[in-house]
C-alpha cells in the first residue's frame, strides 16, 4: 500500500491492482491457468497450448474520445477493453487462454484503477482467461490489450471462406451502441431506462466466445462487428471474392431501437459500429445446426441475407425495395 | 495511395505502411513466417509453434517523453519499439516468431510512418520475425508492441533461478543511453562524435536475442536491463530469494563514458536505464562456456559479481570500498 499522498509507483501499481494471488474464482469455461505456465512477474509469460492447437492472437487499442467517452464508468471500461479483444477470438472460433494489458495513465488513481481492474477481471473470470503480462506507464490514457487463444490447427473461422449460396447470419441485436452514442452527441433523446439499456450495449458488449466455438465446422466465414455491419461485411466479401444480398429490415434490433425513426434505425443497424456481435456465413444445409448452436449457448442468431457469386452488396428492405444510404463504415482517421 | 490533401484512412494506413507483400528479404535466423500460419488481415493471426515448445509473450508500451524524446528520428523509434520487446524474449532465451503493433497517432503522416515502418521492419527482418497483427487509431502518440516467441518447454531463462555462488554477468556495455539522456537534459556536454555514439545506444538498442538463446542451459537466471542495473538486479534477487556482491568498477562501459567524471559513470552504469543488455547468473563451472557463447554470437560478456545466500545487495569498487548512492531505479510513476 502506498503512503498517503505519495504517488503510486509502477511496480506497486501492478502488485496492487493487477497481480492476483490465491484467488478462488471458478471460471466457467476452463481451469484457470491450465495453459499458463508462467504469468505476470518475469520478462515474458509462458503459455503451453494443447497439442494440435494453433495460437490465435489479436490486439486492440482503446483511446479516449475514439473508443470510449470520458463519461464511461471505469468498471465498464475495464470490461470493454477485454471484451473487444475476446470478440476477435470469438470471430475465429478460438478458446481464450490469456491476455496482456499495456496501460498508459495520466496518474495512478485508485478511484479509477480499482473499478477498472474489477471490470476487467470479472469478464476475464467469466471466460477463464488470465492476465499474463503487461506494462504500465504515465501518459495520456491509452489501453492496449493483446489476447491469446487456441484453435484446432486448420479449424479457425476466417473471413475468406464465404461461398455463393451461403446464408448470412448475425448474432444478438445491432445498433444499440450507436443509438446511445447519438444520445451522448445530443442528436437523439431517450427515456432514462431506454438510454441505460442502450448505454449498456455500448459500454458493456458481451463477446460471443461460446457462439464462435460452437460455429466451428458450421460457419464458412466469420467476423466480429466493430466498425458497422456494412463495412465489416465488406471485409468478408472482399476476402472471399463474393458479393451479397441483404434485407435491412431483417437485421435484429432491440425494442428501444425499433421505436425510433426508420432512417435512424437503418443507420444504427447497418453502419452503427461497436456492436461486437458475430457476422457469419454458413451453407444452407447447416441452418438447423446453426440455430441449435445459438440455442445451446443462449445467443439469438438471425438470418438476414445470402452470399452471391457476383461482386457487390445489394441492400433491400422487407418489401424488396433497394435501400440507399451512405455506407461508409467508421474509420479512425478519415471519419 | 491517398489523393493529395485527403487524410489517410485506417485501412489504407495499414495497407500502405504495414502490410508487406512478396518481400524477398532473407531473415538471418529462420525462414520468415514458418510459424505464422496467418498474418495481418483477419480478426486474429494464427501461429503454429514447433512441437514441444512453449510460447513466450511480452508487451511494452512506449510513450513520448517517457520512453523516447520528441527529437528521436522516426526510423530509430520504429527500431526501438520492437527492440525493447525482443529484449524481453532474449532475456527468456526465446526464439522470436512474430509481433503485434498497436499504434495511436495524432495524424497519419507519411513523413513519420515511412521511416518508422522502415526501422521497425529492418530489425524484424534481422531477427526473422513477422508483424502478424495490430491496430491503428488516432490519439496521442503511443506505441504498444506485443512480441511472441518460442522456447523449449521448461527451458526458459527466468528471474528466479539464481543460486548462492553463481557468477553475475552482463552483456555489452552499460550507461551510454543514460549519458545521452543527460546531454539532452543539458546536464552533460559531449563532442559531436561522442554524443552521436551515446545517442545511438539510447535510440537504437540491440536486443541480445542470439545471446539469450546461447545461454539456455548455461545461465541460471536472466533479466533484460531496462530500468537500470541495480533495480533490475533487485528483481532477480527478490525472485530468487538471494543477495549479491558486485564490483561497480567491473561494469563494462564505453570509452566515451569512461572519460566522464567517476560519479556520473557510476550513476550511468548502475542506475542508468534503457541499456537493453542481458544481466544473468551462471554457476562458476560454466564460466568458459559462457565466454564461448559470447564469442560465438559476437557480444561481450563481463563478470562483475556473485550471488550470495544472504539477502541484500553490496556494491563495492575495485579497491573493495563500499559504494553509496541513491539506488532507486527508474519508475514511470514515482520518478
Amino acid at each position: 500500500m502506498s503512503a498517503p499522498g505519495r504517488p503510486l509507483g509502477e511496480f506497486e501499481l501492478i502488485e496492487r491492482f493487477f497481480k492476483r494471488r490465491g484467488r478462488t474464482a471458478a471460471p466457467a469455461t476452463r481451469p484457470a491457468g491450465r495453459a499458463v505456465a508462467l504469468g505476470i512477474g518475469d520478462d515474458c509469460a509462458l503459455l503451453t497450448p494443447d497439442a494440435g492447437m494453433q495460437l490465435a492472437i489479436s490486439t486492440d487499442m482503446l483511446v479516449e474520445g475514439r473508443h470510449f467517452l470520458p463519461t464511461v464508468p471505469p468498471r465498464r471500461l475495464g470490461h470493454k477493453a477485454l471484451a473487444v479483444n475476446l470478440s476477435d477470438l470469438a470471430a475465429c472460433g478460438a478458446e481464450p487462454l490469456g491476455f496482456t494489458l499495456a496501460l498508459a495513465l495520466p496518474r495512478a488513481d485508485p478511484a479509477f484503477l480499482e473499478p477498472f481492474a474489477a471490470g476487467l477481471f470479472a469478464l476475464a473470470d467469466e471466460h477463464g482467461v488470465e492476465l499474463i503480462g503487461g506494462d504500465t506507464t504515465a501518459g495520456p490514457l491509452n489501453i492496449s490489450v493483446t489476447v491469446l487463444g487456441q484453435v484446432p490447427a486448420g479449424g479457425a473461422l476466417l473471413r475468406r471462406g464465404a461461398r455463393a449460396g451461403d446464408d448470412l447470419w448475425v448474432s444478438g441485436q445491432l445498433g444499440d451502441a450507436r443509438l446511445a452514442l447519438e444520445v451522448f452527441r445530443g442528436n437523439v433523446a431517450l427515456g432514462a431506462a431506454e438510454f441505460e439499456a442502450a448505454r449498456l450495449a455500448m459500454e458493456c458488449p458481451q463477446p460471443r466466445v461460446a457462439l464462435g466455438r460452437a460455429l466451428r465446422g458450421l460457419a464458412s466465414a466469420a467476423i466480429d462487428l466493430s466498425d458497422g455491419l456494412v463495412g465489416d461485411l465488406g471485409h468478408v466479401l472482399a476476402a472471399s471474392n463474393v458479393g451479397a444480398v441483404i434485407d435491412a429490415d431483417a437485421l435484429p434490433r432491440s425494442a428501444v431501437l425499433a421505436a425510433q425513426a426508420p432512417a435512424l434505425q437503418r443507420q444504427c443497424v447497418l453502419a452503427g459500429g461497436d456492436d461486437y456481435e458475430l457476422l457469419f456465413t454458413a451453407p444452407p444445409q447447416h441452418r438447423a445446426a446453426v440455430e441449435a448452436a445459438g440455442r445451446l449457448v443462449g445467443v439469438a442468431v438471425t438470418r438476414f441475407g445470402r452470399i452471391d457469386a457476383a461482386a457487390g452488396l445489394q441492400v433491400h428492405d422487407a418489401g424488396g425495395r433497394a435501400v440507399e444510404m451512405d455506407w461508409r463504415g467508421f474509420d479512425h482517421f478519415a471519419a
